[in-house]
């Protein structure tokens, strides 16, 4: 599983970048023999290299170079990580892009002596993040990725795949050093003081009453134990706003390196969580109240439109497939409901870890006035301890939507 | 995973086994050099040769050879079954060795050119069922066998394991052909009509009831997706009372070759089901209702005492290690109760599969009058489908053994 680099393994420069791209014969389709390339360095994660190169004379002509470092860029040596990643990224992307190819980006191949992959330039997308921070709408993403959820997730299932295939694949990606960043950083530290945690120093109370509430890290502990050892599908394992690339048109899932065979729930509440995020930021982002309230019905809506798509599409390459005396209706709801559940849970601790610990998001983190800060850090916490704590009453996508609307934020303190 | 066989691969004979004891050089501290010794074949399952070899100078120095088939003896070659599964039972004892040396058979070595395992011979000990069968009473059962569950399903769970070597056992004990018999037998075939089916005709009305019961076939799914998707532990896989041999001072599990990463009640259940599949025989082979009452109080007092066992054995090598900040004590209870029910529902499909399906058991099985046979198995049938379907009432272990003990057999029919 851990794989030491290996003896022609260097990082790539942008004169390397080119070279490299020039002499590949599968990128023949691409760029022409002798023809003259030009690169840029994209990277803005920890985790890795990311080059684009285009051909001069057509700059459509282009692809893009990712290549996994051994170490964690932002801490620097000190924190190795398996290279392992970039194959498990490579495999997940052509399991991804076969079962979904209008939402994967295309992969050309993956060179496993460099740990580096070569895949589409989405060089027409955004980051999904950075539009909802500029209150930009996408009417097709939220079908596009509840399509993408469903039939990555319902495909590498046992529900579909015959016995061996599944237990197969779960050694194939079997990510352990990926998933200790998410078991540590999603699940532990947050709940707990810890010197990693970094949140607005204004919100320190609310933090603190929340690590000291038992009954919330029993939750928090049912999540984790879920994430741990339900191995249900194949899940993409990081899919925040910032793992998708869309626009009007398209809708692109990126960057499946934390993949592993976990609970669909993971995947979904990544999905809504950071809708959520987004949601808590316009409390101070978009001052106007009927601005305010206008981006946020899209949001729900999009919360909404994403699940229906989510059950719609399971419906017919999941459950119409199946045989209904072994999987009855009641148990296939049964099903369902538990997915949602998870998805409110696994979801909720996601957005409580981005307020909390480590690694932020820009929604929360971009809001520059100290006091707004911690207003919508305030309000984004309450909505993951609502998500977490009431997810075994609800009963569908609605109430789910309830709970986490319903929420205020506690700062600045009333008394 | 599966692992054709090798080419020096042989199925041994009496004598074969005799030459092959005497030149392994693992044996020299049981056998000497020139000596002569002796061999029987004591094989009964399906599976699998298995010979006992000894010094016929001193019939106390002797080991058990046991040598997977590329098939099913019973069905011939016409079911080919890996003998990966030999390696599989080697590293499970392995482990199970190293955790609970009392209660598991020693192993001197694995051969994995001919899929054969040397262990210790328990030539002192009888099969738990055929003591059961003919109502002896091992008072040190259900204590060991609580402890070695606690001990080998705790300490190879997420709960005490880091998360790498965890993750890089679940990748050595992937175990999809025999996990596939499993899940068809136990989890799928009983509740349908199928040809390997094969149940007393007398009872034919209630199984085809049961059969039509959707309530009934949602929960089965529900026990099914988790034998195959919670990866808590490393599970025995095959923990009946046949796989358990006993006499007055010690107690040992053996032939873990359907070990993998599941469910830790699967254990749990399989052992309390089989109990009470034998309480179920005891309606007609102990006709006199106060030895019957006495022999019942006997097995129910081993459920509690196993129970009590686990938990209690849990608490110190589990509980007592682990960090009760992310591990709260209503979580540890939480997590506990779900094993209780767990067992429930999965000992309820081993019930019921045995009842049902292609595999029984001699404590039914073997009962040679028919209609005696037919109404043992009715209530047999009942008391599963009552622990499967009242499992999530369950708050202790007297609730499980109450709906057990509450059944009655539905053959003869009253009307």
């Amino acid at each position: 599983m851990s794989s030491p680099t290996s003896s022609s393994y260097h990082p790539l420069d942008l004169a390397g970048a080119i070279v490299y791209a020039r002499q590949r014969p599968e990128l023949r389709e691409i760029f022409r023999a002798g023809e003259e390339l030009e690169a840029s360095e994209v990277g803005d994660g920890n985790l890795n290299l990311v080059f684009k190169v285009w051909a001069k004379a057509d700059p459509r002509r282009t692809v893009v170079l990712k290549q996994a470092l051994p170490y964690l860029r932002l801490v620097g040596e000190g924190w190795p990580l398996p290279t392992d990643r970039a194959r498990i990224e490579a495999e997940a992307l052509k399991i991804q892009f076969r079962l979904v190819p209008a939402h994967t980006p295309r992969l050309f191949f993956y060179d496993p002596e460099m740990f580096l992959t070569v895949m589409q330039n989405l060089d027409r997308h955004l980051i999904m993040r950075k539009g909802l921070i500029q209150g930009i709408r996408y009417p097709r993403f939220a079908e596009h990725i509840g399509v993408f959820l469903a039939r990555t997730l319902g495909a590498t299932s046992d529900l579909v795949l015959d016995y061996k295939t599944k237990k197969e694949l779960v050694v194939q990606f079997t990510n352990p050093e990926l998933c200790k960043i998410t078991e540590d950083l999603v699940f532990t530290e947050p709940y707990r003081p810890t010197a990693r945690n970094n949140f607005p120093p204004e919100i320190e109370i609310q933090v603190l009453a929340l690590q000291s509430d038992e009954s919330l890290r029993v939750e928090v502990a049912k999540m984790k134990e879920k994430f741990m050892t339900h191995a249900q599908a194949l899940v993409h394992g990081d899919l925040h706003t910032g793992s998708i690339m869309v626009n009007n048109e398209e809708t692109f899932a990126i960057d499946p390196e934390f993949a592993f065979y976990g609970p669909m729930g993971f995947d979904i509440g990544a999905v809504i969580g950071n809708l959520f995020l987004n949601y808590a930021a316009h409390e101070v982002r978009t001052p106007d109240p009927t601005a305010r309230a206008a981006f946020r019905r899209y949001l729900i809506e999009m919360v909404t439109e994403l699940w229906e798509t989510f059950v719609r599409e399971f419906q017919r390459t999941v459950w119409d497939q199946v045989d209904p005396v072994n999987f009855p209706l009641d148990y296939q709801e049964y099903y369902l409901l538990n997915i949602l559940q998870d998805a409110a849970g696994m979801g909720a601790c996601k957005m409580m870890r981005r307020v909390i610990g480590l690694a932020g998001v820009a929604d929360l983190r971009g809001i520059e006035n100290r006091a707004d800060q911690a207003l919508a850090s305030s309000l984004a916490l309450n909505m993951g301890q609502a998500l977490l704590k009431k997810r075994e009453q609800m009963h569908g996508i609605h109430d789910l939507i309830a709970v986490a609307t319903a929420c205020q934020p506690s700062y600045p303190w009333k008394h």
